[in-house]
């Protein structure tokens, strides 16, 4: 099996200014070709001890990726000291210059400077792999058995070249081609989830069945190595069908796209508009679904009624519940509902009164305990009593906002 | 100076599902203390591998701090091998013991099983931790001029352990005391910030003063090491005096907290309420005021009128406007506010519309333009137009977010 080390170079790491997020993500992708990472290193712009430490990565693995280092100043030194380990001298890439200079003109500069010119020098016999979001060109080199990669430091920069230049150069040299998908699911736990489908992740070498916990839900990626595309897509496709028998129910997206991203595209292409009222969550639901460009089209309006006299004057939700049952209740979140229809155009609103934390939970209603509410112009209205595990008042709202994603598509499911 | 390496230990970090959070968060402790971290090291449950590492760290620096690897499966081996690295005994601990019985009893379990026996073995002569918010201790062991100390990988617990257990441990060796603030502002860049404290950056070496930019707003964590807790922090308020008196305007905490909450504090001391009308940031705002326990004592409600329609009915925008000005436009986020102030119970109402992108922009009005308004029982009506560089759209938002805490805030230093 082939294997790796990610290299960080950044006197800001060792600081603790940063947090080094690249390695974690060059690691999935690296694990899902196949490759396996044996070690971290962080180390700063002090050459003796990025030299060591290149060195040292290189005896322990076949491939050394390093993030960061490869800026126009006197400090960074990655290139640099991968050149003079491989003893190679620097040449001037013809194509980087060109790039740099176009670069420079978009920023209203007359060109580059003298400083930027180190960037357009790579390593004799390098593979150049172009920055489209950035000035500075990363590059493969392969040396002795050793394959170093260069990528420059800031994520997105890093992202964009791994998926653009890295993968595609380590994937030609493997002869397999990589397929995968990441299915999410919601209304599981991690550890039921497993045990459900214990069938296919046991059973199988490939494709693999990962599985991750997130906040308030669960995943699993889906990957196979495969001769081509087609043969690993459809081994995948297999595999998610076998998923789909198993927890099919509680499965969201199959694109790793988050539940306020799947319910925006659903209302879309059912051309429906959504309301929603607000209690604990305070404008969080509204806010995660306005996060998806586009959600204009579907967002009617939000209703955030923090205050007992909001619930009453914004939505019309009556003396006698608010007294009788209190704001934390089902016929309140019912009347909430309702109101936000009836006071909006949309066709669905939907309704969250519940106890976040860390007050105002009673004996009778803890903190965790939620209600929800569906009302829509065909003239359902569903409701949800939820008592949650107290997880802070942060996790406690976000999962909120997730349940009121999973009664909007619970809604059309029984549709 | 005294030098570190941090070791992480776990498989789940090479494989990339988990972000290594804690080198940064231990770095920056650890220079707070005065100590330079020369290396991070990430390493998986491989005794080889693992053993390696602790050996390389330990010969490049004076303390080599690792996490993870103290659970009670076969595969926590870190403290093991610091043991065998030392030619140290692992001996039972009453103490560990004694809280490992009363954890396992509170958990519901009769008492510890054979697994978790394991834990309470601690190297010969060393100090130990004990975890207050977890099962695994922790401990320090000097052999040889290196201090080896492990932590448990878990964030929360690895965080408790640094706070109560290390520093102390760190600072009894110093015979110093530190004492450090962190300031947070809005409304400069990182690079004028750091040009405008100039002065006091260039100047001297205690107390130090250093820069870090978040998304949005900067940051600078002013620390001095002295002889005495007093001294340390008087040495630290001269230094914040003349931070004010440079960039002074701009300052919205001392204590490190966020500007929702920082705005949440002073309506409460105020006793004012505060209701919201939002268009672009879609409940953002909201949902970031109510994010602070007690929120409810003074945000009244929110409005999130994304449509025109929705403008029009929730809070009386004029057609004139929406035709003549359109809804991004300063006269819109004007009658925006003037509406939430007459239909809310609030004393303040704050006002954003603008053009998030991707989508929406014009030659005119580009993604990045943002209308703000703030209307006040007073009578007062002050308004605010923007055209920000586009970030993307959650950037743009929840830049949003931090202009309308601004808008409050200098409204109540003009009062």
């Amino acid at each position: 099996m082939t294997s790796a080390s990610i290299v960080a170079v950044g006197t800001e790491l060792l600081f603790g200014q940063t947090i080094n997020t690249n390695a974690a993500f060059i690691s999935e992708r690296l694990q899902l070709l196949g490759v396996s990472v044996l070690y971290h290193f962080t180390v700063g712009d002090n050459p003796k001890r990025l030299k060591e430490t290149l060195s040292r990565a290189a005896d322990e693995s076949d491939i050394v990726i390093t993030t960061g280092g490869l800026g126009p100043t006197q400090d960074d030194l990655t290139k640099e000291l991968i050149a003079e380990l491989c003893g190679r001298e620097l040449i001037k890439d013809e194509e980087a210059l060109r790039r740099l200079d176009e670069i420079m003109r978009s920023y209203g500069h007359k060109s580059y400077t003298e400083n930027n010119l180190k960037q357009v020098f790579m390593p004799e016999g390098a593979t150049v792999f172009y920055n489209e979001s950035g000035t500075a060109p990363g590059f493969a080199l392969e040396n002795d058995g050793t394959t170093f990669m260069a990528l420059p430091g800031p994520p997105r920069e890093m992202k964009d070249m791994m998926e653009r230049s890295v993968i595609p150069y380590l994937m030609k040299r493997s002869d397999a081609v990589i397929y995968s998908k990441m299915l999410r699911f919601y209304g599981i736990g991690e550890s039921s989830l497993e045990t459900a489908l214990l069938p296919i992740i046991d059973g199988q070498s490939d494709p693999t069945v990962a599985p991750y916990a997130k906040e308030g839900e669960c995943s699993i990626r889906i990957s196979s190595m495969r001769g081509t595309e087609e043969e690993a897509a459809a081994a995948v496709a297999e595999v998610i069908n076998q998923a789909k028998e198993l927890v099919g129910e509680y499965l969201y997206s199959e694109e790793d796209k988050d539940y306020p991203h799947v319910m925006v595209e659903v209302l879309t292409e059912k051309g429906l508009k959504l309301a929603a009222a607000e209690s604990c969550t305070g404008g969080l639901f509204a806010g995660a679904i306005t996060s998806i460009p586009g959600s204009s089209e579907v967002f009617d309006r939000g209703f955030v009624v923090y205050s007992n006299e909001a619930k009453r004057v914004m939505l019309g939700v009556s003396d006698e519940t608010l007294e009788k049952s209190g704001a934390v209740s089902e016929p309140c979140a019912r009347e909430m509902a309702l109101g936000a229809l009836k006071r909006s155009s949309a066709d669905i609103a939907v309704a969250v009164t519940g106890i976040a934390g860390p007050g105002g939970g009673t004996a009778d209603k803890p903190v965790g305990t939620v209600f929800f509410a569906l009302a829509s112009k065909d003239g359902e209205c569903i409701t949800r009593e939820k008592r949650y595990r107290d997880r802070g008042r942060r996790v406690n709202r976000h999962v909120c906002v997730l349940e009121l994603c999973d009664l909007i598509h619970s809604y059309f499911k029984s549709m």
